[in-house]
């Protein structure tokens, strides 16, 4: 019997969970919270306070993963350590983190630990907004071919922009970062002793297309002392999904208890690589991991330039196959605001609107409480809900935010078909796979079959799968996928009397959809007068 | 010392206050719940189920109304009834009934009683939608001269709209209906024996314009049918306010206790009476009645045009003046929606709102929940809130609802100087009078002096101040305004910090009123879209 160890990081804890690498099966799991979990409002280190919009992490929490969370699941499944033949991670993104040569986060050196920019930027970290629009700005100004391959945005999440407002902010810790590097990859460089670059975050999240970054000519004119930032913090060879960077050294055997030198894959992400846990990895299937917010990946046979998507990486999801990524920034964390702010559960709210036939409240709503990430990457955006009379009930509008949600979604799908990209079935992963309200409103509001991925802890199951590939037990991820993935599919299937009343609501978001999101500046107006009045 | 009543017909319940002609001061009141009070889901005396947007209501209320809180509100003041110079009653309006030629409410008949359309139509019966839609188009097609004293367009309240929905919908009441009246008219008549029409309803209510009301030709293309009911059922002499509509019957003596014989003053609405009470009745000066909706009164020496309003009325509120009224269908009771949707108290959510900046919210609302009366007159609008992000607080929206219903009062007001009638002090009455949260914020999105009227009872005070007129205690109304009328000035004054970001806000409400209001169809699209699923 041979087993691989999967390590999901997410937000606010790591999972491992050991697979048996001949049918998938999940046979032991652990979780650790991280203690520092996010560091939003002081540096723990010096009780600094920090802006608004930031978001740290301190990589320490992730080793402590690898020290209690892994020898934790092996223990639960009851397995001898040595039958475990690989191990594999996958981490939230863009998470980046300025570090040493020698992968020394910058944030453990004595000179640094007290700065904040010395520390972990989590995904969430959105204060480098104002450098990601002159990003955007000079690329298309510039004429910049890859700024297309990003649905014409650079994000404020991502490596280029949260670099930048370092040099900008910091130039002293911006100075002495030798790397920048995702902890994704910085993780797999602890458990192997070498540093190695994915193709997943190098090109969805560090602006890596057609074997080159940007050129020093257009970061030069970013900023002068930015011109050399990817010769000399980024550059390196990008591996393949699925490939081995190396073998366990033996300090990382002894946090985890694991055989010294079995295989550790190339890191990857979260979202990502849940695709081949669902089995997600055909043309036109489209994996949609549904939580707090939702992520949408794809596999695609051509290249398409897709407006206002995440990114389209080659080999960014399969190696051989162009990866397309979108999302929504906010989903299940709508859902949870609305239930906080009218203190009823979601129980109370989801059995009358399940009950109430489509249309009847009379409501639509623009689920941007978080921004909108696709199709108008615009993170300033906010949320807007119309049609309230002195009848609306609270469940009514509750039902409208997860409606808006699945327009939101929608939206994302026309924009990939309109540019030549069907999706022909939709699969679900992430927590809400679980709520029968969300799903039959998505299945009728998307008039698609809606599968769901079996496995409750799908990413770790997807990260042991591209251990298992690592590890040689299978030629690659896809013949993985088929042994050890595991969809249950047509689970949800479309009302056709609800999806015609959804077709005309529908309608109307998309009206709203560009008058608030193009047109109108209010809503950005709204948040700067809210800024000036803080 | 001489005595006069006020009596104060409200939407559940009428108030009989007992008033010292010689200083206003109130001695003794009573109120009484009408037992039938609105009649909206089935008709009493049949268990029939009524369609949505009715209601009724039993003029035998209204006589209870005098049997009980009459007599009530002497033995309350311990004076004695012979010290009773006069009586005055006001009214929600249009409130309007048909009647048999000797007064007799056709639905106290026994042939009509089981017919809904034989009973009072309430002000707030929003069946005669079709009608109203149908009366405003065609004065517009046919150039009639009186639409433009109505902002352009006939409310499905009034006289008319009411009484084409009874001849097409149950001819058999129609043809029955000898005399069309209100409510405000009816209940003079059972005090003095007396038909008469008041300048006030006849006006603002029933289309009634330089002495004549619209013609044959025009009725008759509305529906053959109608052509002579002008002339049938509403022609009667004018009466000014404050006029002696007659003396006290002696049947009416018996109900009330009163004297018999003593001045029973003509027919008046409860938001216009309450202009002398509150001594608004100079130029400029304009009364807000604030409760679950506002109504705007004012009097103007000039007859303007002002796009929008209910209407322009000669001797509307005073005679010799022209009075203008505008209107907020949505006001106190949309805070009272949000309140009951997030289950927290007005206190609860007042108190953080108050100490929070203007604009810190970030959000923008429309107050449609009921509609919109003044300047868009489209009772099929409905809310909306932009702004929303996952900080968002309850007490934000309920702070966000409050400033939205000051902008529309706003709105109001720089539609009324627009149209060359200015507006230079605002006077409150009403229960939101006392809610220091709504007041300082009027006062600061409005930039103007906001004084309260004092009485707690004051539109009875002001019919009690007609009263007094038509007693003959008094010249005229303005004079005994002065000697009966309260009003405390300036309570409220403008934060100038406060009032340039209200600025700033109400510049995206007024983009966000004329998208949702004129451009786009989306309100009414959700709710047609509603009313099918329903």
């Amino acid at each position: 019997m041979a087993y691989t160890i999967g390590v999901d990081y997410g937000t606010l804890s790591g999972r491992a969970v050991v697979v048996r690498v001949s049918d998938g099966e999940e046979v032991g799991a652990a979780v650790h919270e991280y203690r520092h979990g996010v560091i939003k409002s002081t540096l723990p280190a010096t009780g600094q306070q920090l802006k608004p919009d930031w978001a740290l992490q301190d990589p320490e929490d992730y080793l402590d993963v690898l020290r209690t969370a892994v020898p934790e699941a092996v223990r639960a499944a009851g397995i001898d350590p040595s039958e475990v033949v690989g191990i594999a991670t996958d981490f939230t993104a863009c998470t980046v983190l300025p570090v040493l040569n020698d992968g020394t986060p910058l944030c453990r050196t004595p000179e640094f630990g007290t700065r904040p920019h010395a520390y972990v930027k989590l995904w969430k970290h959105h204060a480098a907004q104002p450098q990601a629009d002159r990003i955007t700005e000079l690329a298309h100004r510039r004429g910049e071919p890859w700024i297309d391959r990003y649905g014409g945005k650079i994000s404020s999440e991502w490596q280029f922009a949260k670099a930048l407002q370092v040099l900008e902010e910091d130039p002293e810790v911006y100075a002495a970062t030798e790397r920048w590097i995702e902890a994704a990859d910085w993780i797999v460089w602890q458990l192997c002793g070498r540093e190695t670059r994915n193709a997943c975050t190098a090109g969805y999240k560090g602006i890596h297309q057609d074997g080159a970054y940007p050129s020093k000519d257009y970061l030069a004119e970013l900023n002068p002392g930015f011109a050399d930032f990817a010769d000399t913090r980024l550059a390196h060879p990008i591996s393949a999904l699925g490939e081995r960077a190396g073998g366990l050294t033996a300090e990382a055997a002894g946090w985890t208890g694991l055989p010294e030198g079995i295989a550790v894959a190339i890191g990857n992400v979260d979202a990502h690589v849940t695709s081949p846990a669902a089995k997600a990895v055909g043309e036109g299937q489209m994996l949609l991991v549904m939580g707090t917010s939702t992520c949408h990946v794809m596999n695609g046979v051509e290249l398409k330039a897709v407006p206002g998507i995440c990114g389209v990486v080659d080999g960014g999801i399969m190696a051989g196959l162009y990866g397309y990524e979108a999302g929504q920034s906010g989903v299940g964390d709508i859902f949870g605001w609305y239930v906080d702010s009218v203190g009823q559960s979601h129980d109370e709210l989801s059995r009358p609107a399940a009950e109430q036939p489509a249309g009847a409240h009379g409501l639509i709503a623009l689920d941007w409480q978080s921004g909108n990430r696709s199709v108008l990457v615009d993170h300033h955006l906010s949320g807007v809900i119309a049609g309230l009379t002195l009848a609306t009930r609270p469940f009514e509008i509750y039902k409208a935010l997860i409606e808006a949600t699945a327009y939101g979604t929608r939206k994302i799908i026309e924009t990939f078909e309109a540019a030549g990209v069907p999706v022909t079935e939709l699969v679900a992963a992430g927590g809400l796979k679980r709520n029968p309200l969300v799903m039959q409103i998505y299945a009728d509001v998307l008039r698609r079959p809606f599968g769901v991925a079996t496995s409750e802890q799908a990413p770790a199951l997807g990260s042991a799968i591209h251990a298992a590939v690592a590890a040689g037990a299978y030629p690659d991820v896809a013949t993985a996928a088929e042994a050890m993935g595991r969809m249950e599919p047509s689970v949800w299937t479309p009302d056709t009397a609800n999806a015609d009343v959804y077709d005309r609501l529908y309608a109307e978001y998309e009206e709203l959809h560009d008058y608030f999101g193009r047109t109108s500046g209010t809503l950005h107006r709204l948040r700067r007068i809210r800024n000036e009045a803080l």
